[in-house]
């Protein structure tokens, strides 16, 4: 038995597909963004970032800087426990109440991590409901597919928002089986939306929960920064709604807000959340700011969905292959691995211009992409910088632009 | 197929045994820990803290709060993104490097908690090794029995620390079946060590990679704080060394310590690495400063020891049912989950002593304790206070004291 060789050969596999992933290695500076030092080879370099999930650049905010610092001079760096053992700040519970307030929920329930929040609650819930069905978009993020593994229920996929094919399936299991339906509103890849109204009329008509991921919708849409379930006013007709802390709200950590047993079922039952030091009362008091923030002001949002659409123009009428988005997410397909990462490279090297490739599994093959997310902060001349690069680039290396 | 009634069966269950768990209410006061405040009821009240894992006090301590506030100003809250996209700063390369130098490895990766470390590196390992067997310790904590599951390995479990029941296991499998052997140094409940030398020689003979939870041992044993394995001098001899930055170190994180190849397969291959937003560059900084100090400095660690040894010593004059513990860790035997409740609920409401019931599924059923973790800044008059009270509640509630 030769460990090595098989490590070794898991990883050479990645370097002959062209995805080897190499981290780059930046520091934002605060007051600064999107501009940050990028450190490897001589020294740090200047840089802007065109890929940061900051969207709202609420990491550098006045008022989560401060009540974070507040929190550190008055509670100190971590919590020191569990949630259940010493690890229960009082942050935790008004974080807590503000976010089901922000989903007009009862109850919700912080984790370490969006990531946690997907893995542990669709898992506990399926393990709870004897005999589930999942019924999953076939997009969903990762962190969801391992709780509906985790779960061990039965899984069925339906393609990506399609309400005949979920209603094909919903219709051929059996009326009395626990059915549960998974899917994001925001896609974070594609940048298109979920029809949530629909799938909740569905949901009504089998009897189905719905879990819905807003990871990269919450403080971006509705009057509130309560993600695209608040703008269509539908967050009452979902069962569950996940969020992050570490996307628009700019600092870490995810939740869930449901009702109050189906929270409670989950803090009470779910490994994922018992067994884990809490979020730094830090994050919390950055993220409760950040919510609060988000809450009273659109200014944040209006600013960031103007920049989005610029760039969108911007590179249109440079014939750059723009992928349909409806939201503030900026794709533009590549279509191959190598080419995805020579871009970045020389984005990266000759521009001082950051956009990190999109590669397998993060997207299916053949659909390799960069992806900009243009902020609050990206000027007018930061977006002509990028676009002549772009076609620049695309030249230089003889692709196909669009017509 | 009535949903609520279901999940309100499953609170039900956890009333009826008793084991429902309240979270008790706290802010921990800077500069002040042990005490701290607790809230609901009539408002604040100040208490001492008696079941931190911020062991040694560090999420206080003015080199790791400098950092943090540093990392804060210059950098921001969050990190934006994923390693991978937008979110590797130079922090966590530097923490990274500190970590694998601390455990004398050649690499060293971050996650966002302890439990995802675990979860993601031994989910991750197996699945890269064909047909391996995990052997792994009964009394494991839940992250690395979930990470053994989502390998979909085989697992054979071997009663806790007892080498020749693992030998056997180990002997009864094909010499060709690729094995990993998977343990904790200090086991947080019980507070006894593993046998890692004896464990290792093991794993030598049967050609086994070895996977060493030091969770609870971190910043608190060797003379830079790399463990029990740095204390035995045994680090060398292990594939991998699991750690928290939420216990000793006193902020949050998680981190794995191997080979380059081995840790680029994980980092590579493992989605809760990979699919989530990376550790605050504020909580980096912070573990970081964490991390130096203790390698330097062994101060924090002998008075810690000290006041375990020296509350131990006063609890067992007492008669009180100290658990035998060869660590910082001081666990008192209750047996019952109503009773531990019980004592802890009039500890908080007539003492302002703040300890938590250790209840099943964290502890065995019948083996419910109350686990005390003095730290460096626990005095003995807290430690007279503290045995007094116990001594009457003893007293008031019939219970058998030891001889
Ligand atoms: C759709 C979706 N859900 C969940 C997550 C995980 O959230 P977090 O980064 O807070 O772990 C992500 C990305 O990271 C995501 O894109
Ligand atoms: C043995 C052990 N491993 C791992 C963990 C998880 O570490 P973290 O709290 O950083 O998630 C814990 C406790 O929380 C633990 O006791």
């Amino acid at each position: 038995m030769d460990y090595d060789s098989i490590f070794k050969a898991a990883i050479d596999k990645l370097h002959e597909e062209g995805r080897y992933r190499v981290f780059v290695d930046i520091l934002r500076t605060k007051g600064n963004f999107p501009n940050a030092q990028c450190f490897g080879g001589n020294g740090p370099k200047p840089i802007t970032v065109w890929c940061s999930n900051d969207y709202l650049a609420m990491g550098q905010h006045p008022s989560v800087i401060e009540a974070m610092e507040l929190a550190l001079r008055d509670v100190g760096a971590g919590s020191g426990g569990t949630r259940n053992i010493g690890g229960n700040t009082h942050l935790h519970v008004q974080l807590e109440e503000e976010l089901a307030s922000l989903h007009g929920k009862e109850s919700a329930l912080l984790f370490t991590s969006g990531y946690v929040s997907n893995e542990a609650a669709l898992s506990t819930l399926g393990k709870l409901l004897p005999g589930c069905v999942i019924f999953s978009d076939e997009l969903n993020h990762a962190s969801m597919i391992a709780g509906i593994k985790n779960s061990g229920c039965e899984k069925r996929v339906f393609r990506h928002n399609d309400l005949e094919h979920l209603e094909e399936l919903l219709a051929a299991a059996e009326p009395e089986t626990p059915k549960l339906i998974a899917f994001e509103s925001v896609y974070s890849m594609d940048g298109d939306v979920a029809p949530i109204a629909e799938i909740c009329d569905l949901a009504d008509k089998y009897n189905a929960l719905t879990y819905l991921d807003e990871v990269h919708a919450v403080g971006m849409y509705g009057a509130c920064g309560g993600g695209i379930s608040e703008r269509d006013g539908v967050a009452d007709r979902l069962t569950l709604i996940e969020g992050t802390l570490g996307k628009a709200f700019g600092v870490m950590g995810g939740y869930i807000t449901a009702s109050k047993t189906i929270v409670d079922c989950i803090r009470s039952y779910a490994p994922g959340f018992i067994f884990t030091t809490s979020l730094s009362p830090v994050l919390v008091a950055g993220a409760l700011a950040s919510v609060r923030h988000l809450k009273a002001s659109s200014t944040e949002r209006d600013m960031q969905q103007a920049a989005a659409a610029q760039l969108k123009a911007k590179f249109r009428s440079a014939g750059l292959p723009v992928m349909p988005s409806v939201t503030h997410i900026v794709p533009l397909l590549v279509g191959c691995p190598v080419k995805a990462k020579r871009i970045s490279d020389i984005l990266l090297a000759e521009y001082g211009l950051y956009v990190q490739p999109i590669n397998y599994p993060t997207v299916p093959r053949g659909t390799e992409r960069l992806r900009f997310t243009p902020g609050p902060h990206h000027t007018a001349e930061m977006m002509d910088e990028l676009t002549s690069a772009l076609v620049e680039i695309w030249d230089r290396l003889d692709m196909q632009a669009a017509a």
